[in-house]
């Protein structure tokens, strides 16, 4: 696509090919059942649904899912779109309808807080994050973002993709997914672990490329992974969230500077004895 | 709250107070029946519900609500949480469950692609936003994302909120909203002007401190906003749906240098002439 450069001081103007980041929308049906319409960039759709369904409750492993395809629906120029996804369950695991996700509606009780919010997620784990024996060296932990920039493929190209990474105690990449939406790259992720057959993700450290909201800290629990790091803030409900469950929250990660928010007794230094809460 | 400072190549930490980013659950009910549950910044709460039911079609102006009040439930503390807004309609509104947000998962069609959201939001606008005479100067312009930093109360604390201002076209703040979601901001700035019975915001330029998603494109459609202003990038589909409606999409405003996506007929530079497309 072309698009206009403006020098705004000189009022300069030059026209250049650009590149953008893709969005499109993208229709999960469980069943046959519509059970949600996300905007995405497309690719790893699958993985985007897997970790969704996670996230969600409404699966916990592969075994889950009897089946993914994408429906063979057109467009307005008559070429498919790839933009639905269609989860047929294994048997006996419960459809959409008869189990309704987290993110929708439900609640008629008046009480909606944020201690609320946090209990339910504790209700709903599988995984006990706070017994992860992870230890995280500081400085490696701390030079996470800058891996996830380099394996990210199209964020130099657009600027305009969220990313999510996975790395192994030992800092070693096992999976990047990019998407416009930071909650996508996340469920991508995940995804690609259940489909793996990996989760629990145990000792493992997720690094995000924004920020980290109450949300990718539920889904990184949900997942069994015991630290998170984030490239920029933490909300107050991320923090209490990553807190009760145990979890490692690193914020402001920018060499030579990071803040810990919760789990610091994973944190060391070099030395052997964890840096005190 | 207290967190943890690090230095990550010295391994030095030090305990530090610190202010993060609010983020609580606020559920919306419209005639008493659950619509939706957001995570949100406190603040602002009835603007940013107004401004949410506008940009999805359930409300038009001010009239259509009759009271807005917060539900008293009351937290696990016994306090009351200000987390649940009710929205009584006016007599002859229609009332959620009457009417379907776009939002939410509705089309049983396979077709959901990119053109074909464009092409819902183009039929659902009120306001002719293409015919809006509004001329952008170049500079001017590229510099309300600087005054919108300025005007910003509580990013510089926390580093952790998005913002959305709304300028006249002289460059004048009418409004500054900020909300841990980008979103958020934006439908509060919408709804301050719902209940300022200030829609359609002619000759308006809404910036945002973020990226420009297609549905940041669509509420600003939907308020009738000509010319969008984004610090970040843009997506493909934000980009298309600016220009089916004819509005002026600025990304990448970082002074000297902006990208205009769209709408550039609007751009001035200081001589008498339009930049050309």
């Amino acid at each position: 696509m072309r698009t206009t450069r403006l020098d705004t001081a000189a009022g300069a103007a030059v026209q250049r090919p650009d590149t953008l980041a893709v969005e499109e929308p993208l229709q999960v049906r469980v069943g046959g059942q519509p059970l949600t319409v996300t905007m995405r960039t497309p690719g790893d759709d699958f993985d985007l649904v897997l970790g969704f369904l996670h996230a969600e409750g409404l699966v916990t492993c592969a075994r889950d899912v009897h089946a993914l395809r994408h429906c063979t629906d057109t467009g307005a120029d008559g070429l498919p779109t790839y933009n639905v996804v269609e989860v047929t369950p294994a048997p006996g695991v419960a459809r959409a309808g008869s189990v309704v996700p987290r993110a929708f509606p439900t609640t008629s009780a008046c009480g909606v807080c944020g201690v609320q919010s946090v209990d339910d997620v504790r209700q709903r784990l599988r995984h006990d994050v706070a017994a992860d024996p992870l230890e995280l060296d500081v400085a490696l932990t701390a030079a996470l973002p800058a891996r996830l920039r380099a394996a990210q493929a199209a964020f130099e190209r657009t600027g305009g993709l969220h990313a999510a990474g996975l790395f192994d105690a030992a800092g070693e990449l096992l999976c990047v997914r990019e998407d416009v939406g930071r909650h996508n790259a996340v469920d991508k992720v995940v995804g690609w672990a259940l489909r793996e057959g990996r989760l629990p993700l145990r000792s493992c450290v997720l690094v995000v490329s924004g920020r980290a909201s109450f949300e990718l800290v539920q889904k990184a629990a949900m997942a069994g992974v015991p630290a998170l790091v984030a490239v920029s803030a933490p909300s107050s409900l991320a923090v209490s969230l990553a807190r009760e469950t145990g979890m490692t929250l690193l914020g402001f990660v920018r060499p030579p500077t990071a803040n810990a928010y919760a789990g610091e007794h994973r944190l060391r230094t070099g030395g052997p004895a964890p840096l005190s809460r």
